[in-house]
């Protein structure tokens, strides 16, 4: 209702006058420093009150302007890897009502074709956008398109994932490109990035080349008109073209690649120069910006580890009811890891979000992080388990489709236990289609001898986790929500390794097999279903794979098999089940209620639930809709 | 029969002596060369019987002498990536019944733990061995086993992969880790390599420091005892460390990676001294090897592409019966990108394999070899699509695992019209379990948008290809196997899209669906049916996923429903058939006839299908079991 655009000229005059890039470009180059201070001002307002990611964005005020002054979008098209950054790049391009950004019927939080023509890439895992410039960029000159430029920003983590190497190998290779990389070093991609890399990138920052640059060059540009401007043209470097511009390029131009760089991603006049000079070259080229990452914003810059990244609305930072399923595990970590020296924990780049921080305190030896690199996590996990340790993956469960050929092949195949924390498995929501976590339980179904657990509740986390390291020649799965842990839910009984949640009063017709947290919406729909007269039996398998062979005995029991998991509904557990009980030869009809198989639009976790029909309710209603269908089918028979 | 071994001292009787390791290092230097001369002799002999790869073995036979004496295997653990150069490994540790190679009960084409002590990956999807030995050298450290060598062998083709790019970037941040990679570098590990890294170490190779390099060192080198002495201690660049041994280090260095090399990788005391220099130095360590793919086999070795990268054996060379899905392929996409200027073509590393060279031929501007690099294949692909032309990624079935989330985020979330060709997938059999291509149309299935189709026979490839082609909103995919193509089988009627292959005499109580090239087998499985009286339908849906209505429809007048497919049977089109008919509320049971969801030992493909069932005799019987188990149980329901 406060809406930031509705306070007018107050706060953001600047801001107020740009609908679209052409408006950036109409301003003058004294104007910037307000624009970038007013567009922080905005961002620290607007994203404290949604929740959001603000320190990227903070990090890329000045080069988005730099980037629309010098581009014309979206003529030209401007790929956003890991699209979180992209929220200066929303606002200039005529996006400005942030108060329901990442909500229902709001702006998304990643750049979305479905908003504006200026968004190319919707898809926020890591290192996609040099590949998909390659391609963009062949496809213009196959089609003769050559006055159109392609420009891919990433960030120095995500240059630490392998697909970003394999294509800076196919770029380097095609000299005549038109591809513009720009580099957004901030040196804490999501925390402080690690690797030989890294190493590599703070000396390009830190030689005395750039030192003198940036002296040179701040003494040059001060007070000069650059819109437009040759003046890069005149620098030093020029007649021995851009590969020399500056001192420092080692690794890529090892690779064949042409830099410009290192330069002030904070200073707009030098990331614009260096822009220009880049759109000219007609190859491709790499622009190095050093950035600093919440620039402008106290508490944001501060932040040595990556709090700041993401944060939650104001009123989400209250301390929460209960501990997270994250925090759960990150206990038990530390307590398996103080009981047993051989576990080590493996993270990519998610050290905190995934709860491995407490871990890492404990036994600082026994943590890697491996950077934005799950394909490397998988398999190096596989050799820590042949050289005799038990690794603990715990990643994202939507990351883990980036290792699906790892662990298939480098670790089932080789009988290896390695246990996978699949954390923020199924609907994540506000994220939006490709932070949820809802394809694990069915790709992973085709993995021989791996096996899945699915814990309930918190007692069920930690207790599954301590079952899972036992494992020590298969790869095992622990795959659980984001958000508050459920509160425990004691069984009734204990059936062949099934948790049993509730037994019907009298004759019970429906067996209810509730997967991990689904059991609270399990015992609602069972509860209502006793309402109606009809028994039901509730039953937690706990491992979900392979199917319990004590399961298949139950179903052949009952009238209707339901079964509730937070997965999609193609390959997961249901069918899982129904293909045991069809080998068994049981006939007993089964419902599955899961997401629906399609890419959903970013909303709350309820919201997609609901729209999934993962609810108590419809739940119910369904049951019994079938029973009585079977019932008059079963009439229809016997007559 | 005519087993070499059997012949005695006649040829070999250097190798007759090795039965192990030790009996390596126990022979004097001035025997090697004739060691690495009866090896060759034996390999081209041996494998030209049996098929399999030629070319890298014979590329690595002094490498693998000098790794074997300087090393101390099992203790110290050599990984070999892309395991197809093991062959001489296999030979120095005792494997040497060549007779059966690849064949079911003989020795398998790759490292094999069962087969050996001395085995560890079994892996041949390439560019895995650098996570592998990071693993590895962190649990031996974390144990105090810090007396334990590591070492990976990857070739500079296998370096294209961005995982190798991940594990560099981790182990480079290691210091203390005890690890030596081997840098295996023939410039064409498939065929010539591409990229900017390929021109790297082209610059590497062809130094002057290189070159003076090898002219001192071999004259020093020369009648020099090496074994066991400190000649290289004594080396220039000694005293100023590893790193600046011999000049030339860039990229590896820029990584922070100490380098030996280059070294000729055929001088087998070069190769020793090098490795040991490495094996001391107590941190990780490139070695650099440049060796000929073939070498001492002229035709092996004159080869410019990959045609000598494996062969099949002798028999087999005979020009086969008929054209290769391959072929076929090759040829409509010729055709197609004459009518068609948008068509492009994507190879990771497998021009002529995948059947690509003919349109690379007829169109070299549009097609893009990436190397070993399934991710970018598959994004590039996506900015391809967005960039407005149509891909074609022609890939094995089982490494299109390696860019699993590429195509569900990248292609399948951004609506972009690319087309898959998965060759060799199903049973493929001789190369074990990592490149049977039985999961795709598993992890498929839960892509939102994609479409699959699944030719019977050559004029449904062309068919389907140029369906797919045409569809531009979304992903589809072409699979079908390896080997000779299937003779067209005409359809007797289309329903709904559907062909008709047979129409049961009679009343039909059996749909059988014939998923792709299982046609032949599912039509002589119901022609067993018939003469035992029972009416067969067969389909063959052509478009798998998704699962056409007008099938839902078919099943529902049916007792019975049998699905038939060259793929795991775990959530594969008989998972999806099944959940299609459950939504439906068509109760008519279904039977599915796939692969064993296991990974299958090496044998040829009849002999994997025989062990899944995937046999008209099986799937015949199997039926008529299930139809009198249904009447019996029909009978019991009315009774």
């Amino acid at each position: 209702m406060s809406s930031r655009s509705q306070t007018g000229a107050s706060g953001t005059p600047l801001l107020d006058r740009i609908s679209g890039p052409a408006d950036v470009r109409g301003l003058a180059a004294h104007e910037l420093p307000a624009l970038a201070s007013e567009i922080r001002e905005f961002l620290v307002e607007a994203v404290s009150r949604t929740g959001g990611h603000l320190g990227p964005n903070l990090g890329v005020v000045e080069l988005t302007i730099a980037l629309h002054r010098v581009f014309d979008s979206p003529r030209d098209r401007l790929l956003w890897d890991t699209g979180h950054q992209a929220y200066v790049h929303k606002l200039l391009t005529g996006r400005k009502d942030f108060e329901r950004l990442r909500s229902r019927g709001g702006l998304s939080g990643y750049p979305s074709q479905e908003e504006s023509d200026h968004d190319v890439i919707e898809n926020s895992h890591a290192s996609t956008a040099l590949s998909y410039a390659d391609g963009f960029a062949k496809a213009h000159q196959l089609r003769g398109l050559t006055d159109r430029h392609v420009v891919a920003i990433i960030g120095d983590g995500a240059l630490t994932g392998g697909m970003a190497w394999e294509a800076l190998n196919n770029i380097s290779a095609t000299k005549d490109l038109p591809l513009v990389i720009v580099v957004n070093d901030n040196g804490r991609s999501y925390a402080p990035t690690r690797g030989g890399l890294a190493e590599h990138l703070t000396t390009l920052r830190t030689t005395q080349g750039y030192e003198r640059f940036l002296e040179w060059g701040k003494d040059r540009l001060r007070g000069t008109p650059v819109i437009g401007g040759p003046l890069l043209d005149t620098l030093h470097g020029a007649k021995k073209g851009l590969k020399d511009f500056v001192a420092p390029q080692g690794l890529f131009e090892d690779l064949g690649l042409k830099y410009v760089g290192p330069v002030d991603g904070h200073d707009t006049a030098q990331v614009e120069s260096a822009l220009r000079r880049a759109r000219t070259f007609g190859g491709p080229v790499i622009v190095h910006c050093i950035t600093q990452k919440g620039k402008g914003h106290a508490p944001a810059e501060q932040h040595e580890l990556d709090q700041f990244h993401a944060i939650g609305a104001v009123s989400a930072k209250k301390k929460p009811s209960g501990p997270s399923w994250t925090s759960v595990f990150s206990e038990e970590m530390v307590r398996l890891g103080g009981e047993r020296e051989d576990i080590v924990g493996i993270t990519a780049a998610m050290l905190q979000p995934v709860g491995l921080e407490a871990f890492a305190k404990a036994y600082p030896k026994r943590v890697f992080d491996v950077g934005i690199a799950e394909q490397h996590a998988v398999t190096s996990a596989a050799g820590l388990a042949l050289g005799g340790v038990h690794p603990v993956v715990a990643v994202y469960a939507t990351f883990l489709n980036r290792a699906f050929d790892q662990v298939l092949m480098d670790v089932a195949l080789h009988g290896c236990g390695v246990t996978f924390a699949l954390d923020r498995a199924g609907a994540t929501g506000n994220d939006g289609p490709s932070h949820n976590g809802m394809w694990d339980m069915s790709i992973l179904q085709v993995v021989p001898g791996l096996r899945v657990a699915a814990p309930r509740d918190g007692a069920r986390l930690r207790a599954l986790l301590r079952e899972a390291v036992e494992v020590e020649d298969a790869p095992t799965v622990v795959r659980y929500p984001k958000g508050a842990v459920e509160a425990d839910i004691e069984p009734v009984a204990s059936v062949g390794g099934l948790d049993v949640l509730v037994r019907a009063r009298g004759v019970s017709r429906v067996l209810l097999v509730s997967v991990g947290a689904m059991a609270r919406v399990s015992l609602e729909a069972a509860a209502l279903l006793a309402e109606r007269g009809v028994g039901v039996t509730v039953v937690d398998p706990r491992w979900v794979k392979p199917v319990n062979s004590a399961l298949v005995g139950l179903a052949a029991e009952h009238e209707l098999v339901a079964t509730v998991e937070d997965n999609g509904r193609v390959g997961g557990v249901g069918s899982a089940i129904t293909q045991a009980l069809r080998d068994a030869r049981v006939t007993t009809p089964v419902r599955e209620f899961a997401l629906t198989q399609k890419f959903f639009e970013h909303g709350s976790r309820n919201e997609l639930l609901d729209e999934a029909g993962l609810t108590a309710d419809n739940i119910a209603q369904t049951v019994h809709e079938s029973l009585a269908a079977a019932g008059a089918h079963h009439l229809q028979d016997v007559s």
